[in-house]
């Protein structure tokens, strides 16, 4: 098969490679389109130290599974893979078992590929009504939706989401979904037109809000968080690009603000709010690659200000 | 009247001064025991561009008040004082009043005097039972207790609180009263050895911790609570110190820790504690001075690995 590799120190695609390898719980999937995420191009910098076949926001249709009820269905999947004994697993909380394998990012190979491996428990299937181009957001959307997960009721909430990128846009649209009103900040003034176009309000944001998201990309935005967020008001943190900043927290202390960290999300309401549109996402997409071409399809991704860059390995 | 003025150079003490000015709604105090707390040395640094008679420590006795059943009472004081009209206010947040004044910190003169001007609605009688060397840990003890105020239950969950100064003596005692499992971690075998006998357990923390406080009072603590919390736990910040620090908050994201900032507390269930003795301080007092010789007092409790050091206007 074909799978864009990532050796440490190039990108390339590589043909004639083995059927990737399933265990036993794991269904064997056909990757019907993929979405190129920031931390892609991070892992394609040295982040984390993988190496293999990097992607994990994909659709795909099941080939083979231990389940033959799955077979030929249209499936998304979370990417963290527990080790279903430990306590964290066994408290639901596969996304933080501490050897955890993680789809295109530690210890599993992704989804820039013909074929993918993955345990038939994280798969979701995707209802008929929601497109590939669409279903290929369930896991950013669902990274939105861990918000609320974490977060409880936000309705009647001021909320003020940081950065009009990929997943800024999305962040807002769940917020405004579950009530908080909600204002994206940002510095492209073309995504801040598709912000509108989707309904998010956009502008300079007011101090004084109970609710600051910090969707930028960027440690220094936090500074920026900080000064917005109202005394005893959240900031949420879904920057995970590793960075030492220059921070002073003085400012969290004395105003006693909250600061959740916030990563990987549940699909369920993510595939059901793609589904019944309540989070709309074909004005992100920017481009489509197949996967013959995804070495430019990387290179566009890392455009300064570029959207969803996909690549779709059956073209 | 004496007190001790900070003129943004230097701090001495000063004779002669007028009685201290009260506002319709103040009683006049007449201070008994006073306590030196980290923030009065940064003031003395420059911090917060203070000029005054800092202290916000303090007991004292009521000599005059628009509430006559106050006068000749015992009592100590919380230290910020609202506009009493804000959104904050109303809420019962007056620590949070945008425009609040701050005894000895900000816009109100401190405790290192003989008289003080409090507003009467902050005061609160202290129990006979609680003798005056006791009563002046009411503030420190109360920003123990807001950590139960900001968290809720913390019965049955593992603590590991960082720092074993004053603070880290007062939250550890604290959060052991709630029910937590708590282990001090501290550099300073005389400090440890004061846990102990405070019944608090000591030494290396394992990793994995439900909570864990820094009350180290230096930023670079951080780093080693977010290597000591576990995935999904929180760690809870009581440094206000202003710093810029070089930061990675990366782990916070990926293992979605919670950080919360904490300030200010209630007095009621701190003075409850010290009155049924749940809460210990004898063991923290190091020294006693006369008001006459405050500035010794500072330079003693600006000493590496001071404990608290009060000041007696009345000696």
């Amino acid at each position: 098969m074909r799978a864009l590799r990532w050796d440490g120190s190039r990108l390339e695609l590589v043909r004639g490679l083995p059927e990737v390898a399933t265990g036993p719980g794991d269904a064997l999937v056909r990757v019907r389109l993929a979405g190129i995420c920031r931390t892609d191009l991070e892992i394609c910098r040295g982040y984390l130290g993988f190496r293999g076949t990097p992607g994990h926001e994909w659709v795909g249709e099941v080939v083979r599974a231990p389940d033959t009820g799955l077979v030929g269905r249209r499936v998304v999947g979370e990417i963290n893979f527990g080790c279903g004994a430990c306590p964290a697993c066994r408290d639901g909380l596969a996304r933080h078992c501490p050897v955890r394998r993680v789809q295109g990012i530690a210890g599993a190979d992704g989804a820039f590929a013909e074929l993918l491996a993955v345990p038939i428990g994280v798969l979701h299937p995707v209802p008929d009504a929601v497109s590939d181009a669409t279903a290929v957001f369930a896991e950013p959307v669902a990274a939105a939706f861990e918000i609320l997960e974490q977060l409880g009721d936000v309705a009647g909430r001021s909320a003020v989401v940081l950065g009009d990128g990929k997943l800024g846009l999305l962040v807002a649209q769940v917020l405004a979904t579950a009530g908080a009103t909600v204002r994206l900040a940002g510095r492209h003034r073309e995504k801040l037109a598709i912000a509108e176009q989707l309904g998010v309000p956009t502008g300079e944001p007011a101090p004084g809000a109970d609710l600051v998201v910090d969707a930028t990309g960027s440690p220094a935005a936090l500074a920026q968080a900080l000064a917005l967020v109202r005394p005893r008001g959240t900031v949420v943190l879904k920057t995970t690009v590793a960075a030492h900043h220059q921070l002073d927290l003085a400012p969290a202390v004395i105003n006693e603000v909250t600061i959740v960290g916030s990563r990987c999300g549940p699909f369920a309401p993510a595939l059901a709010a793609l589904a019944a549109g309540r989070v709309r996402v074909g004005p992100l997409v920017e481009a489509r690659y197949p996967l013959d071409d995804g070495v430019a399809a990387f290179a566009h991704a890392a455009r300064p200000g570029a959207l969803k860059v996909l690549i779709d390995p059956g073209a």
